[in-house]
């Protein structure tokens, strides 16, 4: 199958990538997706990068229980009343044979307390701190888990909205109020690092308003990026919990001062989305365009031969190159299927998103060199064998870097400044990108954005001060204004 | 709270280490465990090791949904039947306000069909592998995926038996009965290997009876060890499913002779048990004994000071050991904390099992020495700073070939060759350990040790020939007897 034109359908073009880089796709459970290798290898290396990052600042990970009970769930308001509204529930525990010989639900196997698979995981962890803390040494408890959660969705979309999920939620304990907003913060600086170093998505990082924080946050940050239809997609989100946790499951510490005082406390989280974003920053009407660190296969070599006296010198010339390479330390593959063309293997390199391409043919091996192909801007280049390993460093290096500086620009230059609050609505109408204005503007004021299908993603801070569009109170912060995913 | 001693209450004293080294606990949610950070790091070394394994070996990593339609799991007969009693089944999907206030399930929200907590993956996998799979072409397919599963268990113990555990399935599809064969005994040697040079826990691997294979499975291999207390545990399952799931789901591939034939299938998993399988067989009554390759920090540098000069001078000393022994290899860290004394902090390094412990105080510093325990034997010795790092070395790697050896001779010590069942009974009738004996019987004949609480753990096959000691038939099979968890 084709992949549609971006131009045309930016969704379907979505789609399309992910079913033909063979990536995910929707499994016969409703809202539930199959994440395949291709899109795995991809998650895989996100979670390694950004496990390293979490440890390096002290982190460690832990596993809390897949279910939560009911009454759990309930103990904090906001919490509850957000998550109720899209929770799996299980409710027996054993199966039994029918008269007519089906299988069905066991009635005598009722459970006394319903159990709600984690939407996420604050109530079962904080139930659980209770028991690891009593004083300030204790403190702080910087604890991770990589977990799969459940969220009942009608409308999905792979990747981007699904009903199970894949992410990491960091749970974090503290003695004060200042402590929790500097970790808050760390994970606010990692999730924007790992956007932009890793998958090559610039962000904006920032606050959410008080109508888009997390349930049971006193307030919360999110990195937030472009897409190539230019909207907003959100990445990665940090909240200070302040002690709605603490109270909601009696979780105190003997401070220094012999005082009994209720723990403050961080959660963040990112998940299997930011493979949606990753595809939807990047990719092409030829395929998935992917960048170098997080492509498990970073050259692929297609061997191409006429007769069957070329083959096994292209062949072991191939080898030799990606032994070369792998010295240089770069991933690489030898694409030595008998039963399909050079051109062929040119395309699906270049829908998997394999950021380079090495073309090797009887000339390639007489004159000792070798044909570099970037998937990003597809420009072809000759270089001796030698220098090839050195190159095709540089090369990925190079890509890595474009992309982003690609992705940069495009926002950039769709991100307009804006004086007026009809000025803002423009832009979002006109689908023009993202309308950035100084903002002090309250859950009302945001209601006209949400008409248009829009939203403040984040308010930023970048030193300047000026007039909100709404109350024309003089703020040092700005709003980022823009439909969103 | 102290260790109880192995000889007093075996059964208490792994629960004591479990509960001490914190590596887990009870949830709220009965049957679940939290894994704590110490018993994680433990889990993510021991993924890492198999997780290599599996990748050379041409296996790649997805994700398939963590719920499973009732109708599915029913597709297997044997399956099914397994299964039924102990599953996690979701009806509902919202909760609701109830008048009263508290939350209740919304019964207008209830499934047109349960969904079931996947207790294994193969119904899931095999309904995705039907549209995966359509020539010979697209065999064999080597994919693994690392989930949670829940199997509903009344009697649990940590790690070994818990509703909800951590593990990795793999899932293959072959052409031939024989290449699913080579695929199923290539994991058991995976298994094997893992088990005896990560974890230094010598198995047997072999053949599961009839009684004993997997529900659905042509046949299924196991790897099976000893724990102190001479019961067996098995640590690993290999399964040849034949074309059991593939006709179930009606899987077929057009092979190059252009017939439809059905798919041949593996499948095999090992999971959190693991750690209790370490800790059961390694760790003594000062606690955890961990083999330095599956230790996260393998050393610790307890500083000793008595004066307020010293300190600076110790703390300095024992930083540069730690950067000596990083640039080796190995990772250490400084136990810096104010609050402990030495001897508190020597007895912490030893119920978590660290491998090595060095001791430095101002005596060390002033002749360059270090003083090195190994956890394992308790034995201490004294080097110069400068050959620390390649004695640490050493010392890792013989701790690493200790463990097993005295494991190996435990084990070896503790299984008999015996020539008759009533002889058979008899060992495991005394907790003398495991009977090993030629064996051709049937299901029937393993009756009588189901009555003492055993079972035939495993078929060996060692080469040697001789007479069933039940039908007196010569083969060249052995069966392992024993007691398990």
């Amino acid at each position: 199958m084709a992949i549609t034109k971006r131009s045309d359908d930016y969704s379907q073009w979505y789609l399309d990538i992910v079913r033909e880089a063979k990536l995910a796709e929707h499994s016969a459970v409703k809202g539930c997706m199959v994440i395949r290798p291709n899109g795995f290898a991809i998650w895989e290396k996100m979670q390694r990068a950004l496990d390293d990052m979490f440890k390096e600042t002290g982190h460690v990970n832990a596993y809390f229980p897949l279910f939560i009970p009911k009454s759990y769930l309930s103990k904090e308001a906001e919490h509850v009343e957000h998550f109720a509204k899209e929770c799996a529930i299980v409710t027996h525990y054993r199966l039994k044979a029918s008269e007519d010989g089906s299988v069905v639900v066991d009635e005598n196997a009722k459970l006394e307390e319903e159990l709600i698979i984690r939407p996420t995981s604050e109530t079962i962890i904080w139930s659980t701190y209770k028991n690891w803390i009593q004083s300030y040494r204790d403190l702080p408890l910087l604890i991770n888990q990589w977990a799969n959660v459940v969220r009942w969705e009608m409308r999905t979309r792979l990747f981007l909205r699904t009903a199970e999920f894949l992410w990491q939620e960091g749970h974090t304990a503290h003695r004060t109020y200042d402590e929790a907003e500097e970790e808050a913060l760390l994970i606010l600086g990692i999730y924007k690092r790992f956007a932009e170093e890793f998958m090559a998505v610039p962000v904006y990082s920032g606050l959410k308003t008080e109508s888009e924080k997390f349930a049971g946050a006193d307030h919360t940050y999110a990195i937030e990026a472009m897409m190539q239809d230019k909207k907003a997609l959100q990445a990665g989100t940090s909240h200070h919990l302040g002690q709605n946790f603490a109270k909601a499951f009696d979780v105190k510490y003997q401070d220094e001062d012999g005082e009994q005082k209720y723990v403050w406390a961080t959660s963040w989280g990112a998940s299997t989305r930011l493979i949606g974003a990753l595809v939807m920053t990047h990719s092409d009407d030829k395929g998935l365009v992917l960048p170098p660190k997080l492509a498990t296969r970073q050259v692929s070599i297609v061997p191409i031969w006429r007769t069957s006296d070329d083959r096994p010198k292209v062949m072991e010339y191939s080898s030799k190159l990606t032994s070369a390479l792998k010295q240089g330390g770069i991933t690489s593959y030898v694409d030595d299927r008998e039963d399909r063309s050079p051109g062929w293997k040119f395309n699906e390199s270049e829908l998997n998103g394999i950021p380079l391409r090495f073309e090797i043919g009887p000339k390639e091996v007489s004159t000792e060199t070798v044909v570099i192909c970037r998937r990003d801007t597809r420009e072809k280049e000759s270089f001796s064998f030698s220098e090839a390993p050195e190159k095709a460093t540089a090369l990925l290096a190079d890509i890595q870097a474009s992309l982003f500086e690609r992705a940069r620009e495009f926002r950039d230059s769709n991100t307009f400044n804006v004086q007026t609050y009809d000025e803002a609505i423009e832009v979002v109408k006109t689908n023009s990108g993202f309308a950035r204005a100084f903002w002090d503007g309250s859950a009302e004021d945001e209601a006209k954005l949400k008409d248009i299908q829009a939203s403040v993603r984040c308010l930023v801070s970048d030193g300047e001060t000026g007039e909100c569009i709404v109350t024309g109170k003089t703020v040092n912060r700005k709003a980022i204004i823009g439909k969103s995913y």
